[in-house]
């Protein structure tokens, strides 16, 4: 999918729709998300016209994750965050709905109400390197 | 908290305990997660001892973006992945269990089962303002 320059993110960019701003750069711009998933949320943008991370030049992701890495420190220290989630989504089927790549930085205040580890059981080992394997082989 | 140099990801990294390995080169280290959010899931490490993202120098975070840009790319080309979540969890607040930092790699095959934007409304400029202006005043 070509790049929409008319989505929400490129038009906070060039100020046509108002954001709360916290740390802008030549390279990258974080702001509030107005629908946050939990008070302090931030998203962290390149100024670079990119739909997601795997289009995102090298870089761009360099600045993204130096601005991301800063904005995590300053939303821990600021809002006295016990922990932060760090979530980047690529595609509608992963959730992403803006079509501007993006780092959601989102402060957890209680206990983990979102694990990566969801399934009981460990993984054979087979299966393992059947699915390692096909990325392997695509990294080529 | 001091970084502790027994957690399983540092083990991996000096092969005491095995792992099924996608990439690997001189500053990072990808391999499959044993106990997976979806099939194909991959962590992506450096190999700088940093607890989480906020410890992470920034030379870190530029060579691991890059691995998870890369793998990103090889596990939708490679397992025909249509959408791809990247995740980074920082304390044991936000769900992290193992304090080394990692970045998930998590092929979204499905609908969108893991939206961030969880809230039905929009938060008011007002809130906004008072969370940015603390994080803004952390990062001077």
């Amino acid at each position: 999918m070509a790049y929409d320059s008319n989505n929400v993110f490129a038009k906070i960019l060039r100020n046509e729709i108002p954001s709360v701003r916290v740390y802008e750069d030549d390279k990258t711009l974080a702001f509030m998300d107005v629908m946050p998933q939990a008070d302090g949320h931030v998203l962290v943008i390149p100024k670079e016209p990119a739909e997601n991370i795997l289009d995102l030049s090298s870089q761009g992701a360099a600045a993204l994750i130096a601005t991301t890495q800063k904005v995590a420190r300053a939303v821990k220290k600021g809002l006295d965050a016990p922990g932060i989630m760090i979530a980047q989504l690529n595609g509608a089927p992963a959730g992403q709905s803006v079509f501007h790549v993006h780092f959601h930085v989102v402060p957890r205040q209680h206990g983990a109400d979102f694990r990566l580890h969801a399934r009981e059981m460990m993984e054979t080992p087979d299966r393992l390197r059947d699915f390692a394997g096909k990325i392997k082989a695509a990294l080529e």
